[in-house]
């Protein structure tokens, strides 16, 4: 940690720095600069936060030199992490497309939506049944009927399952009927949740929050690992930025930095980040030469009866096409399928 | 609503477009362009959603007229909604000042802070109890032990107390202790949460999330006040941008407009919206210049050994002297403080 | 400024880090911290910039400790500066009111302009000869006529006069018809026109890209004073953000926040900033609360007959109440309007 | 377009629409909501922008229905523009490597990084010879020599080259010496200037401003091929967010909308994009995994002694092993390299 005392800073001010950094037993380098003090401090990371530097009279401004997680840290960890659900893994190497409608909206649909991902090489269903809408008006989800729906299709077609959880009531009725735990972008920094999906055993896909950083995605991340579960995947789903002619702006280069930062695999999210089928393909391709370790793909029966973001959901028909593509790509990277 | 077919629509298409609209109780006027055709529909905004007609073929973009949410609209009120919470106002042309610390650390500090902000003019304490912290090495509250401090430096001082509720758990404990519920910007779009609150019958202060726009602010109250709950203060807080020469933006220009959009009363949060102590006293007289209802102060006895957000702390001195220089703005602008 | 060596850097890396350091006529510091070392480089901060150092092996990142700009900082003057154009006082603790059309149409609607914010208490006058405009098919203003139209309105109401200059072409023409140039929010950062304005021996109105970091608007100021023109009117204009309710974002904090980091004035647009003409009043009441220097205000004879602006321009009837409330917030904060 | 009403909106208020509007060759066509009025107008799009409705009494908005560029849409042509520069080709389904340093520093770094950029396989040679920067003590490029630099390079390897140019003077010198002209990000609204190279006769490299829009670039795009000039390539370079993880966020779904909305080809800059030599590799192979025609990399025979950008530069040797990488996904997506 690097202090940076303010040009008018006095000896008294100085002195009252060091001493709470020696109290908290870190070691005091002083650096005097040609204007101003620079104060190195060396010591555990972890306590800084509780040190309040930065409201102490003379300190402009206090800079971390080490990263705010330290569970979820490439350094934590020789190699990278391998999450394994029912047959599908995520990481070593390999792709796994998690594939199914955005929400569950009936039997039929969903058997139908399962059948086809499964032709067409996914390794797990998605389908919300617990739907956070922004309007109140929109259609909530089929609960714990859906979850049902959900437990249905996998036992059909074998493909292990993944659903949202909104709260512990949703996670409570969610841990029996399905495979793996999705946290939404709206509840990344919902830290009581993040704890009870950490408690819960089950493998959690983590959504970056549209407005995070990459730091506060991993600072999520470390509060479910702190739980003890550390079957975590993150998944980059696109960004709010000034632009609007896309839903988000799928922020590809956070995978292969993720990558460099986290021992977590990664996977993308083409269809919540654009918004659009159109660009579901091209992105889904990039999103892999970009190192994904996988995909989350909306496919839905029939897109133009969809319940729930019809635009970008793919038909099975698309999705076939893409998986072809995708192979080819998955092979040119040195990745299978 | 209008819908704006694609230059290569087919009859067909816009049949079936047309069909579904009218099976949804909406007419449709048809407007032949110079190369599109556009569609009026007419009928119930709230019929809308569930539409989905932005996935049908043919359709290029559908742009809704009307505003997306209901109960909380000027239209919905003939005037001004006033949220009374123990003595304090908001709204009635008055001026509400809110203090406190970030959080609740102990008997001392929070009386001690209560009994200045009192004495400078505020009209209710603000203390954090659960802490919503980005970092699980961060200091997380006192939980209970800190909505009883809350309590009790309420009964000594007369002031109502506000707090930060996190979940469903932090929820049934405040409203033992508490005056008012806060929403953190984290957990605006938690609907579960915003229901919970909605139904406890308790005054709530709904922070905007610090990515959100002014329409999902607004849909998230319509969540809290379609429970029966109509007791919602709106709090600006900044929104995360580009700049980060100050903690965020704040986007003042929200205040005007959202009293234009609804009934609602709003307050401005200078504090965590600039995360600097210099900038809090100009933006809380700005804030009171651009129509707000009231502020939200961070006041801690003493900011440079604050365990959370000591920067942007006020020291009681400085928020006397902010009170006094809000008293002539106030008048200036026909507020009664 | 502080090197972070990676956490495999080796004594090889460290020792080219240093010597380069040396070379540059820095002294390097040395600080070993848990895991990393950290080196503290002393010395003067215009050299670091051909430094290059974080492209050497083993540096995983720089932090500068000094701002990157020199003339316009406040260290680098006892006290603020006064810009002085004509009658127009920027500074010394006067309120300078610059309002007129956002473009110069004909004869008849700037005189009429210029009238009545004259008599209003506008200190200047603003009018666009040469409009930048997004759309190749948009009105792009009258040139060298609407200059001579400018001077004209001048020499009948005495008021001196501001227009906005885009390339060397209309520099050259402005600066015989007008009092003091603008470089608009989109060539903020063209340099070239920045050095022009500077030799220009002309007040300049540097507005703020609307995408622009602080750090990176003092920057634009340090070309134009570099070439010994110290008379540079900063001018917030609002910032671009995912928020699409108001044309920007006002970024109101940035009035205080730059008061303190520069020496010189600061204006606020409140008209380009909010795009609405509902928000004007409120936001310009705002921005004197906050410290601003002046305002800049588009008034057009009829806003609905506008070629360019508006919606966000205030009839000459509106513009009177204006005036009229801000000598109430202008006593309140102790300014003479 | 639509003009929308406000709901208080005055028979008399009305007829003034519909009068502008007929008058302006416009036909009205009125819907009747459950609320609101609202208008369609159809007629020619280009006289749309000089009828300022926005700012007539009664009009709440105004959404124009048409897009505000017409040259460059897709609509305007029936097939994908190519652009041939030299023996390089951009479009066509061939993917065009442009490649080497960011400023031209010496011969002898120009042209060893032209003979290895050569010898991978790049098609086009780039070094900046006018550099804009941010900081006014920053290295500001060769200016004139350095043009001479890249016309010798040029001969020697056979490479056609591209500059970037910032005002007329430097166009002026430019036009001489390289192939195509760069405008850059900070210059894409600099309207003199995209006129300036339109009229040039020589093929246009139009980096999207890191603020831009899609509309804002395809509109700036629109100035430059009014002027006579169809030899247009657009480059998209990231944009700028709330994360500061990386310099900017690359926006690749851009490059996939961008050629639905647009016949121009789109090349991607993953060097400023990322500002980081670890990111550029992955980014570079997801940009063609997403359609774009071609990529234009920063490449220094010593990234750690560059004068500028040295941290997103690839040493010619890490060039070599990208180009064989591009080659595997060049081919899995069916284009030639």
């Amino acid at each position: 940690m690097v202090i940076v005392m303010n040009l008018s800073a006095t000896a008294e001010e100085i002195r009252e720095v060091q001493q709470r950094l020696e109290q908290a037993g870190f070691q005091a380098h002083f650096i005097r600069g040609v204007k101003r003090l620079v104060i190195g401090a060396v010591g555990n990371r972890s306590a800084i936060d509780s040190l309040a530097l930065e409201a102490m009279p003379g300190v402009e401004r206090v800079i971390p030199i080490m990263k705010p997680y330290k569970l979820v840290s490439r350094e934590a960890k020789g190699k990278s992490s391998v999450v394994r659900v029912g047959n599908a893994t995520f990481g070593a190497n390999r792709l796994a497309v998690i594939a199914g409608p955005c929400a569950v909206e009936s039997e039929e649909q969903l058997l139908e939506a399962a059948r086809r991902v499964r032709a067409a090489g996914a390794c797990m269903l998605r389908g919300g049944a617990f739907k956070p809408r922004t309007s109140l008006y929109s259609f909530q989800g089929l609960g714990v009927e859906g979850l049902k729906l959900l437990a249905a299709a996998s036992s059909v077609t074998g493909l292990p399952t993944v659903t949202e959880v909104v709260d512990e009531a949703s996670l409570e009725l969610a841990v029996e009927y399905v495979d793996m735990l999705q946290v939404g972008a709206r509840n990344m920094q919902n830290f009581s949740l993040l704890r009870a999906v950490g408690r819960s055993g089950k493998p959690v896909l983590l959504k970056r929050g549209f407005s995070a950083t990459i730091d506060e995605w991993l600072m999520a991340a470390e509060y479910i690992v702190a739980e003890g579960n550390e079957n975590v995947v993150l998944c980059e789903r696109g960004i709010r930025t000034f632009e609007k002619a896309t839903r988000n702006t799928l922020d590809l280069s956070a995978v292969p930095l993720v990558k460099r930062l986290s021992h977590l695999p990664v996977v993308v999210d083409p269809s919540h980040a654009t918004g659009n089928r159109h660009l579901v393909t091209p992105m889904s391709l990039a999103a892999v030469a970009a190192e994904a370790d996988g995909l989350l793909i909306e496919v839905h029966p029939q897109p133009s009866q969809a319940l729930c973001d019809g635009p970008q959901s793919l038909s099975p028909d698309e999705f076939d096409i893409l998986m072809g593509q995708l192979q080819r790509i998955a092979t040119a990277v040195g990745r299978s399928a």
